[in-house]
C-alpha cells in the first residue's frame, strides 16, 4: 500500500450561484486544483455528491466532470454517503492511489442546491434519514437534530444560549475566508434574536445550504521529489451506525465518530491532543458538541463548556471551523467534506491567512453523513 | 497491489417484490453471498445503486446495508454511475482489497423500481442522460436509444427484425435461471407483434425494470489456501465518454467500451477471442449490437449478423446473456452490474446448469452507464 500525498486543492465560493451550473461549479474547483498541482492530466476521478439526482435531475457526475474538464475517457464515478459524500469520495481516491491502480486522482465534492424548489431540497436532505422508520413519520432532517438537541439539553442542563459560542467562533473565522458564504461576525444578541427553525434549533444553530465545489489532487508519495515538503494522508478511516436514531446505543453519542477517530489516531500514531486543527462537521451546533465529545476533545456533555472557555478558537486547545465551518463557510452537503480537506491543507501549508494556526503538524477533517450514521475521518500531516 | 478473488455470490430473483423493501432486497443478496463464502463478518461494504433517492426516498445505502445485515460500524458507501453503478461498486471493492486496506469486501448492487410511480422512474432513468443538453429538450432515456438505433439502421441497412435474435437468445437462456424475471421463450412472431415503445424500439428490444439485488465477497488471493481452485479478478477497468450523445465522435461507436475492454484484455494478457462467456449490457438490442462491435467481437455494423448466425448462443463463438441478460433476467438498473458478475462466477464455477458453457476459463462482464458514457469492464478467470 503506497503512501498518499495531496499536491493540489481548489475551491469555489459557496453562494447562490445563479450563473453557474452543476458541471461548471465542479469544473471550476477541479481545474483550480489541477492548476495548483501544476498538472494537466488525471487518471481517476471521484466525485462526492449527495443529491444531484433530486436537485439537478442529473446523475453520473463522474462522466459529467471527466468530460467537462477535458479528461474525457478517464475513469470516473460518484460516491454518496449523504453529507459525508465528499470525504467518502476522498477516501476512495486515496485507496485507488494507495492500491497502485491510479497515479493521479482528482477528487471533487459538488452540490448545487439554491435554484431548486425548497420542497425538493427538504426531500433531498431527508434521504439522509431512514425512509422507513423516520421520514415516513413526518420527520425532516432538521427535526431529527432538534430531537437530539432537546434531549441533550435535558440530560446535561444546557440552555439555548450555551450553544452560541460554536456559531460565533465559526462566523468570526469565516470573515477571513474568501470562499465562505457568510463573511460576517455574529454575537450573542444576534444568536438569541434569531428565528426559531425547529425548537430548539434556531437559525444560528443551523448551517446554511449553498452551491459550491471543492477539489484535491492525490498522488503517491513515491512519485514526489523526496526533498520537498508535502502534505500526506496520515490516516483515512470510516465507520457507520444505524441510520435511525432510535436504534442507537444512545442518541447523544456518535459511536461511528468515536470508532473512526480512534482508528485514525492509531493509524497516524498520535493521540487526540496531537491534533493542531480540527475541521469538524458543525451542521448544527448540537453536532459540534457531540463531535468534540466523541473524538476525545471533551467529556460527554461538556462540549459547550469547551466552546464557552474559548478552547475552540484559533488560540485554544483545539481550533475548529478555522475557515468558517459548515455554519458560516456554508454547507453544500456533498461538497462539504472536500472543503474540510482543502481547509486543513491550507492550514498545514501555512496559507490560512488571518486564521492561520501557528505551525500546525497534524490536521483532522471529519465529515458526518446523516445524524451520525456514516462518518469519515482523515488526518493530514505536514512533512518536511 | 494484491490480487483479488471472489469467494461468494448471492442474488435475489428479479421481480415485482411487493413484500420486500430496499434494505431487505440488499440484505437478502448480501447474506446469501456471505453464506456462500462461509464468512460472518466483512470489513468494507460497497453498494451500487442508481436511483434510491428518487425511487425510494432513501440515500446512504452504505449505512443502511451495513446495519441491516448485522455489520453495524463497518465502513460502507454507495457508488453511482447510472446503469453501471453495480460494477463501479465492484471495482471500488476490488481496489480497496487490492490496496491492503480491506481484507473482506462485500459489494452489493440493489434497485427497487416497481412500486414507485412510473413518472418517478422515468425521471430517475433520465438522470443517466445529460440534464442540460438532452433531458431539458424532452428526451427520455429510451428516446435517446431509439435515435441511436434509427441512425444505426439507416447507416448499415438493418431492419427491425434483424434485432430479434438478441432478444430471442436472452429469453431462451433465462428459462433456466431461477433469478430471472421473464423465464419464457419468445420467437420472431412475438418480436414482430410486440408493442412499439419508441420507434424503432419495441417492447422486445427493451429490457424490463425490476426489483432485485446481487452481491459478491472479495478477498485477497494471498489469504486463500494456495491449493484450492478460485475465481480471480483478472482485469478491472473503467472509462467515460461524453454523457450527451451529440458530442461524441460517433453516436454509433462505444468509445468507452473499446477503451475499457482493450485495457482489460491487456491486463488479463488475452485477446477478445479468449473470452469464453460475455455478460453484456443489452439494455436495448441496439446496445447489444454496439457492445459486440466495440469490444472486438464483430466488425462495425455487423453485430446483428453475428447474432443471426447463432454465434452469440451457448455454443457460438461468443456466448452472451447466458443467464438471460438484461432483456430477460431483468434490469434493476444499479444492481445489474452485480448480476453480471455473479453470472460470470456461476459459469466459471460450472454452476450454470442447463446454460453452462463448456469448461470456460475467462468470463467478461461489461456494464454500461448512460448510453455509453460510463463503462466498467471486468474479466474473471478460473484458476486451478
Amino acid at each position: 500500500m503506497r503512501d498518499v500525498a495531496i499536491i493540489g486543492i481548489g475551491q469555489t465560493k459557496i453562494d447562490e450561484h445563479w450563473d453557474k451550473s452543476l458541471r461548471e461549479l465542479a469544473g471550476d474547483a477541479a481545474l483550480a486544483a489541477m492548476a495548483d498541482a501544476q498538472i494537466n492530466q488525471v487518471d481517476g476521478i471521484y466525485v462526492g455528491n449527495m443529491m444531484s439526482g433530486i436537485a439537478n435531475q442529473q446523475g453520473q457526475l463522474g462522466a459529467m466532470v471527466s468530460d467537462w474538464i477535458g479528461q474525457r475517457f478517464t475513469e470516473a464515478s460518484k460516491i454518496e454517503s449523504a453529507c459525508s459524500s465528499g470525504s467518502a469520495a476522498f477516501r476512495m481516491g486515496a485507496l485507488a492511489v494507495a492500491s497502485g491502480e491510479v497515479n493521479v486522482a482528482l477528487v471533487v465534492g459538488v452540490e448545487k442546491m439554491t435554484d431548486s424548489p425548497s420542497d425538493e431540497i427538504t426531500a433531498g436532505l431527508a434521504t439522509a434519514a431512514d425512509a422507513d422508520w423516520e421520514v415516513d413519520h413526518g420527520l425532516s432532517f432538521v427535526a431529527l437534530n432538534a430531537l437530539i438537541m432537546k434531549r441533550y439539553m435535558f440530560e446535561y442542563g444546557w440552555g439555548s444560549i450555551d450553544f452560541a459560542p460554536f456559531a460565533i467562533n465559526a462566523h468570526a473565522n469565516a470573515v477571513h475566508n474568501p470562499f465562505a458564504r457568510f463573511r460576517n461576525t455574529i454575537n450573542e444578541d444576534i444568536f438569541v434574536k434569531s428565528a426559531m427553525i425547529c425548537d430548539p434549533i434556531n437559525l444560528m444553530d443551523a448551517s446554511p445550504i449553498g452551491d459550491g465545489a471543492a477539489a484535491a489532487i492525490l498522488v503517491p508519495v513515491e512519485l514526489l521529489n523526496a526533498q520537498s515538503p508535502r502534505i500526506v494522508v496520515a490516516a483515512s478511516t470510516a465507520a457507520t451506525d444505524s441510520i435511525a436514531i432510535h436504534d442507537r446505543k444512545s442518541p447523544l453519542w456518535l459511536s461511528a465518530a468515536e470508532k473512526s477517530s480512534k482508528e485514525a489516531y492509531a493509524q497516524a500514531g498520535i493521540q487526540a491532543e496531537d491534533i493542531d486543527v480540527f475541521e469538524y462537521h458543525d451542521a448544527f451546533t448540537i453536532m459540534a458538541a457531540l463531535s468534540l465529545e466523541a473524538n476525545g476533545f471533551a467529556e460527554p456533555g461538556k462540549g459547550p463548556a469547551l466552546a464557552k472557555e474559548g478552547e475552540i478558537s484559533l488560540h485554544g486547545k483545539i481550533p475548529v471551523a478555522t475557515r468558517g465551518g459548515l455554519k458560516a463557510r456554508g454547507h453544500p452537503v456533498g461538497a462539504t467534506g472536500m472543503y474540510q480537506i482543502a481547509e486543513v491543507v491550507q492550514q498545514l501549508r501555512g496559507e490560512a491567512g488571518e486564521t492561520q494556526i501557528t505551525d500546525p503538524e497534524f490536521g483532522m477533517a471529519q465529515n458526518i453523513g446523516g445524524s451520525g450514521s456514516n462518518i469519515v475521518t482523515h488526518i493530514l500531516k505536514r512533512v518536511g
